[in-house]
């Protein structure tokens, strides 16, 4: 008797021997290649379409000509006539053994496949699906087989799937029995974690969406992805609504602790904000806000207390405690997100400590320091700075009281970066004449055509990483001391320095609205940038590291903030430049992760508990590093090879959008 | 060094040897002597009071004087002058072992303790709680210990009780920070499960209560229980609004299938019953609504799917399929029944099969053939009569197409069984004279007073159980033939006997508003007990059982018919007198089991998708039995035992109630 035919996968190189005539998806199940298909093999869905190779293959053992499978057949013409068919692809579901065969199976068809992420950044997600659509088609009742709607519905998904205890939303038991008999018994089920059953549709549906929301204080972002292929099919921001109630966090809890009767309207905005955003991104998409089956949220863990509807003023006082850390799974009914499908379920990532958030939960995932050998120093800076650090071994993360310094607040000038905000700064260090660049124009200020181009919004101020810039730059050209004073006596007469009292201040620009960084300003950027440190300094003594080997900046402070000013001031320990990088929106991508990758929640779930906390304002030595942070620690001989860094042509600078 | 001191609990007679100072309730919790606590051991809810033996017990290898226990501190004095401590009784949490002690648990102490049915019953209710109440302290937060509120308080559940993995209600979150300040860190969680927080109380709290509803077609009871000792506390009983609909099924059904839009209108009248029943149950028991905390629901299977908002047209169709079988809990709110605690969940008894609803289930549950050697026959009798046969090894199930003959339906006079109803009836075998009694009067018609005493309602109708009684006396009297006849040729000129074209009428009573049994009603009852007499035999046959052990008799029909009149009718098959039982709301005791245990519900859940489900409409035996069985089986000799019967003292028939 001859050997039954040697079908191999690529590019797994799983292998085995089939009977001739057994379907290639059968093949691949008993081998433990995961091809897609929603349509469970009719030809309907073309998720599970391969490639056959032909040639010889003796690496294989097979020397004989390959390439054996069964001519294609109606089911495939179809399909092709229907929705294409690209030259030498085959749909795994219709064809079958008929000799040796190296089947190669395309990344698009791979059911845990990974997709690259477009960002500045350097791990891909593998799609690990919490919400799959089945499609199923069952036999009506019969007096012979009077099984109920729900069972044959399971039993469905049991013998076509392989899935068994499954559960339907109690929600869906009214509609089940009109929807199996009007689309006469062939339904598309959205499965969620494998057992529950959160939505029906009527026939073939392979339309499934999944919305990643980060929401932050200031904006809130959210990206569109189809949960199939896992791609960003629409992105869109919102301000954060409850703006109208307190500009940063503090103001705030302020208004819910004096208006404790409106609280319930921090939360309302909230809610319908996420509701309109699911609308407006399935509009830009082109889809039905219905078909986004999944939700996954990051915030701050105030922002993460009112949306769910949790008093944070606890978040505003010793000892901080959260209400709740770990992650939770909530209907988007029960947020009010009324334009989703009524299944749908919003996963909201844990929480770390009172002042490390469910943001920093999803930065974690976005930069895995846990998966990692090397130290890494994670911060995220908002009106706290949540810093992480550690490697696979052991991750410790506190909260450093910064204030809002660096979001532009209680600085004289200072403003939230928008529009005609200074966002960069230069200082001539032979003249002391500033340059500046400001959000929503191009050109640096003593370039040509600047104020031309500026007419209509004009210089309203200066935003945090302006101010950094402006601080460290005065800093470069001499203007300042160690201590941090405004040295004004050296510069008799010049005009960027304008005397207030005993100090000075440093003009940046002049004018009906002149902007100015004062004593103080600097002072409490000075005290600012001490406790960040002196918080990383706290972990770092805690894991007894002296230099971590990559600090990632994370969120928008961390994407428009030039690292070398930022070391010159001493907000961040010393460290290679070229190990220092803006992780951008990572939060946001962390739950995008989540979004897709089933793994990745009990990943993360499992890491915020491990992560030690550390409290500030429990050690001493916080105090003491941050009284000892408080001067600029770099000589000017010490950061020579960071002002040669900063002699690099200004278009490097990272890139800010607007509108 | 001398031996610990032996400690043996009563009644179990578990025993071990404890160091001196031992608690008791460790030694309990040590031997696994359940003894019950909501407190945790402070004092506080007096659950764990036990008594100390005295005197000497060698069948325990006591020789020495026992009783050794600490003796009573300042603890169990605060309590006695607080709730009261009869005399020789301890708590278990505040005395310690100090010598060999012999410990009796009293019955109520017990966790699973067995409570006795008060009905007509024959089996005691194990309670083993679905929800129950943990008062935990904890510590506030601090510098040192940031926890969460949440993992606190699962934290004290774990330390305190035992128990891991809890979780709390989303819905509790925002309540939870408050609550834990505002009581001083001391509260009381009601626990379902064993894992979901589903309520919390400030302080110490002992009240939960459980309301076990049977969703009747004609009314709806329900039952108020203590979910901690299961007793029952309150009940009250309404007529189901859905009346307005239609009196019976049936005309609800086509009720909806003419207004479909008004379908959910039935839904929403029941669970504002639900609601109603709920505060009508605690306005009597003295309780607040919101501190019920769990409801069991049976009802038919189109009760069931109305319940649930589902449309039950299906069921009114062969081949009748339920939309859904499985049993299901579901939370309060879902059900709009908001006078409940709003965590509050309803677990609604399993279908069995279109037509054999959640209340076979429950009658199941009560009755238990499924744990008994004997073979039972259990008869529920509505617009169709829900049959169970079998005994532990093996049940079957169907349901008959009675038609609504036996509710007083298809009847010429027949009614609902309300007031002014005849119920019972007897015929002089010389005479043919009639004598009954009619709902809401004890009185016989010829007993003196009898039309006085029915001044304001008179005599309406006549409902199902009398005139199953009618016929059958009709029979006994010779009146009928074999076939069913009125053979009124035979008492020429009788003043009975009312001639209608070529047959006759029976009248029961005359005047202007005479109750006559027609021909047509003998007709209509023989081919509803045809139906009932075939599904049973369609049973016996496939168990090839020819006598069952024991027939039960289920529900309103079950308690008011005469089984002896039944039996003559051919109704049911022989069965020794003896054996046969009226089980009352046998359904509703099985909504209280399921209320009280949380085993039962497993149990109830697998036994109905073992019962094997047999449909009377695919199996020709049915028909032919049916067609067999219209005539009356027993020739007026072979119920000699039977008749003899009949000739008891009235009074011991069934007693209605009324208003």
């Amino acid at each position: 008797m001859a050997e039954d035919p040697l079908v191999v996968f690529l590019p797994s190189g799983r292998r085995g021997r089939f009977s001739v005539g057994t379907g290639v998806l059968d093949t691949a199940r008993l081998l433990g290649v995961g091809i897609d298909s929603i349509c469970g093999g009719r030809g309907l869905c073309g998720r599970c379409q391969i490639e056959v190779s032909e040639g010889e293959f003796p690496k294989f053992d097979i020397t004989s000509r390959v390439g054996h499978l069964s001519p294609p057949g109606e089911l495939e013409a179809e399909f092709a006539a229907r929705e294409g068919l690209a030259a030498g692809r085959r749909l795994g579901c219709a064809c079958r053994i008929s000799g040796d065969a190296v089947i190669d199976v395309p990344a698009e068809s791979l059911l845990h496949r990974q997709i690259v992420r477009k960002e500045a950044e350097h791990r891909a997600v593998e799609i690990d699906r919490v919400v799959r659509l089945h499609y199923v088609e069952m036999a009506p009742p019969s007096i012979e087989d009077q099984r109920s709607d729900l069972e044959r519905l399971q039993a469905a998904l049991e013998a076509q799937w392989g899935i068994e205890q499954t559960r339907l939303d109690n929600r869906l038991l009214p509609i089940l029995p009109a929807l199996l008999r009007e689309s006469d018994w062939k339904i598309t089920v959205a499965l969620r974690e494998n057992r529950d059953i959160i939505a029906l549709r009527p026939g073939f549906h392979d339309r499934a969406y999944g919305l990643a929301i980060d929401l932050g204080t200031t904006t809130i972002a959210a990206h569109l992805n189809d949960l199939e292929t896992g791609e960003v099919v629409a992105a869109a921001g919102v301000m954060n609504p409850q703006i109208r109630f307190g500009e940063d966090l503090i103001s705030r809890v302020s208004f819910i602790q004096r208006n404790p009767d409106d609280a319930g309207e921090l939360t309302r905005v909230a809610h319908a904000a996420l509701a309109e955003l699911a609308e407006e991104t399935a509009r830009m998409a082109g889809i039905e806000a219905a078909d986004i089956l999944e939700l996954t949220i990051v915030g701050n863990s105030i922002m993460h207390h009112i949306l769910l509807g949790i008093d944070p003023l606890q978040l505003g006082q010793a000892p901080f405690p959260l209400a709740v850390d770990r992650d939770l799974t909530i209907k988007a009914t029960e947020l009010d997100i009324g334009t989703v499908d009524p299944g749908a379920r919003v996963y909201v990532l844990p929480c770390i400590a009172g002042h490390v958030g469910a943001d920093t939960a999803g930065v974690l995932l976005a930069e895995a320091p846990h998966k990692d050998d090397a130290i890494f120093l994670v911060i995220d800076v908002g009106t706290n700075a949540e810093i992480v650090l550690g490697n696979k071994h052991r991750l410790l993360a506190c909260s450093s009281p910064t204030g809002p310094a660096f979001e532009g607040a209680q600085i004289s000038c200072g403003q939230r970066a928008a529009l005609g905000a200074i966002e960069r700064v230069r200082i001539d260090p032979e003249t002391l004449a500033p340059r500046f660049r400001v959000i929503g124009c191009e050109l640096w200020s003593d370039d040509p055509g600047f104020e031309q181009a500026i007419t209509g919004f004009g210089v309203s101020g200066i935003c945090g990483s302006g101010i950094i810039e402006a601080v460290a730059e005065m800093y470069i050209a001499g203007l300042l001391d160690k201590r941090g004073l405004i040295d004004g006596a050296q510069w008799p007469g010049n005009p960027h320095l304008i005397p207030d009292g005993e100090v000075f201040g440093y003009q940046l620009r002049g004018g009906n609205t002149p902007i100015t960084v004062t004593q103080t300003d600097v002072r409490n950027i000075q005290l600012a940038k001490a406790a960040l440190y002196a918080g990383a300094r706290l972990l770092m003594d805690k894991l007894e590291v002296d230099t971590p080997d990559r600090i990632v900046l994370a969120g928008a402070f961390g994407s428009f903030i030039d690292p070398r000013h930022a070391m010159v001031l001493g907000m961040i320990p010393d460290c290679p430049l070229d190990r220092v990088r803006a992780a951008g929106n990572a939060a946001g991508t962390g739950a995008r992760i989540a979004l897709l990758n089933r793994t990745a929640r009990a990943e993360i779930a499992e890491l915020t508990r491990t992560v030690e906390k550390v409290e500030t304002a429990a050690h001493a030595s916080f105090q003491k590093s941050f009284v000892a942070a408080i001067g600029i620690p770099h000589g000017k001989h010490e950061f020579v090879h960071l002002a040669a860094a900063l002699e690099r042509p200004e278009e490097a600078a990272p890139e800010r959008k607007t509108g």
